[in-house]
């Protein structure tokens, strides 16, 4: 490798003191010193192809410009745009970020938080939290500043970027009600995480204020959110038997699963159930049927949680206070949710019209 | 922040010097020490939770024990198991990955390549390369070690983990031909790639091979490995009017894309048209049809080029020799290829069997 440009290169090949080229290299102290010199240190400086040292920078300022962000798994196509936007937004402002997967396993979660702090992460963004989460308990013992994104942990304490996840489940059921559909089903995400809890509270309110069937019954939790768990559960509500004519799915994957699983079945989506997605992952225009969602802004959420955590970093500890950005949602129209079709529906449903869906009294389902 | 504990507090703790307690807690050295201090001293260090700074290492050692992964899109879906296959075997060697996104643009690319350069990282992993690399001919001048995974530079002093493109186009012709397909098309990938180039290459030689109809006017090249490119490039073969039963796709999105196509003219996919992909993206066993296609290890080359670079890095320069793995690869058999079904194909085949489709003769197609 080529021999590392020092200051000291600079300042011989200028004439002036290193302590002179390290003021007009930088644009906080360049004032200091007049144009002239300043001019002739920056021109020498990229003549020479002079690089300052991350390392001497980090020992001298106490920060590293390096901020971890820590998500279960990579492959799982919700945290690409996240991390995307993280890093986008990190690099306007001169940071980078570190990359790490958990698996949400507890071993790996620890030994990843003593790695980053060894390393002198300024910040970490948290896409992988928990409501009650352990790495963010053990995380508060640092007072590292920190921003979970997508999902929340149940503390005010810590700073968010997380979606409207209420409103979300709103739209999603006013969509449904408006088609016809009055014995809607819910595959709720799992509790533990804010998003599966908060889209599942908001179902059965959403559904309680829409008036429509609230039957016990026509829920199933998913243990994960993944396309396995949405064939389980379909499996779960045809066996028992209860009729629908819609399912509402917690995300994108369960809902992969879902149509997957009616396909096994002999039924069709959306000629005989419609289902719903969550999320609005890349390509689902694409699939067959196209999945009607919500989308969330992702790449948005990233970029927020990133100007976030530099702003706390770059304020003074006493004067940090975490904030709370809820982002809005939309909900996208496609293929995979139509009027129910009671002579074609296998799923039993009593065939009712669009009246009785938007009904006010729940018992009428 | 708890103030940081240094060696000093470890040496005062156990009451030995300073350099002792350095050569105790590094395993290279640990065994210059009494085994009963160095005990002490680890315990000391546990109980202080003494925890050394990276930034002082790396001025110490002069490495970072980083590694950029510098990849076009993270949003891509062929990249975030690669990604993944570089962390944890990094994980393992203690080495951590700092992620950049260059979207192919060439300003990007040289700010990112300056960035991580001033980082000190210690080498790189390429996800992005073009056959002849802007960024590529940059880096050798910082003789910094370098492997591109998944494409390759055409250089072969640049250490390089690859799929075995041309086994791959010869499982998917021959399985094709083994349906009774004679007539085939192509969707080419972009040239300037190596994975696009290879494919494409091998799929003219093997469909030579197998004597398949050589007709020049089957083969469409895409300017992008994406679901638009993919509906294009079908509208164009659908529009040339020369018929075809099958179409090979240079990856898994240009299928969807072609598959979606398709659909829109009113074809189905395969009763019409049989389609295949490459790659085997994530959850293409779920779409409809599920995608018969090629998978590729992209986990696995991801981790062995991280070994391979961390070798290269742990070596002597003088002894670093670039090493070109290629890896395997596999058919996978879906429902989106059939028998061609002359009676029902919109697309005009010339309605000949298997035994034609396998002639030695190219010119009887």
């Amino acid at each position: 490798m080529r021999k590392r440009v020092t200051l000291k290169d600079v300042a011989q090949a200028v004439g002036v003191h290193v302590s002179t080229v390290s003021r007009a290299l930088d644009p906080k102290t360049r004032h200091l010193i007049t144009p002239e010199i300043a001019d002739r240190i920056l021109k020498a400086s990229e003549r020479l192809d002079y690089r300052p040292n991350a390392a001497a920078y980090s020992l001298k300022t106490k920060r590293t410009r390096t901020i971890g962000v820590i998500v279960p798994d990579i492959t799982n196509p919700i945290f690409p745009p996240i991390i995307r936007g993280v890093e986008d937004a990190l690099a306007d402002q001169g940071y980078f970020a570190i990359l790490a997967n958990t698996d949400g396993k507890a071993g790996r979660e620890a030994a990843i938080a003593d790695t980053l702090l060894w390393r002198g992460v300024d910040g970490l963004v948290l896409a992988s939290v928990e409501r009650h989460d352990r790495l963010v308990e053990r995380l508060l013992a640092e007072a590292i500043p920190i921003v979970t994104v997508n999902r929340r942990v149940e503390r005010e304490d810590i700073a968010s970027v997380v979606h409207d996840d209420r409103d979300g489940m709103r739209r999603v059921l006013a969509h449904l009600a408006d088609l016809g559909h009055t014995r809607i089903a819910n595959i709720a995400g799992p509790q533990s995480f804010s998003t599966g809890r908060e889209r599942y509270e908001a179902f059965e309110s959403v559904r309680a204020a829409l008036g429509l069937d609230p039957d016990r019954r026509l829920v199933v939790f998913a243990s994960g959110f993944n396309e396995d768990e949405g064939e389980r559960c379909t499996a779960e509500l045809l066996d028992g038997g209860v009729p629908f004519t819609a399912i509402v799915c917690s995300n994108d994957r369960l809902a992969i699963g879902a149509i997957a699983a009616l396909r096994q079945r002999g039924l069709a989506c959306p000629d005989d159930v419609s289902v719903t997605g969550y999320n609005d992952m890349p390509m689902l225009d694409r699939l067959f049927p196209p999945l009607t969602t919500i989308r969330i802004e992702q790449y948005q959420a990233g970029a927020m949680a990133a100007e976030l955590l530099v702003e706390m970093i770059e304020e003074a500890p006493e004067h940090r206070k975490p904030r709370h950005i809820v982002l809005p949602v939309e909900l996208v129209v496609r293929g995979s949710t139509a009027p129910p079709s009671p002579a074609r529906n296998a799923a039993r449903p009593k065939g009712r019209g669009r009246k009785a869906a938007v009904s006010e009294n729940p018992a009428a389902g």
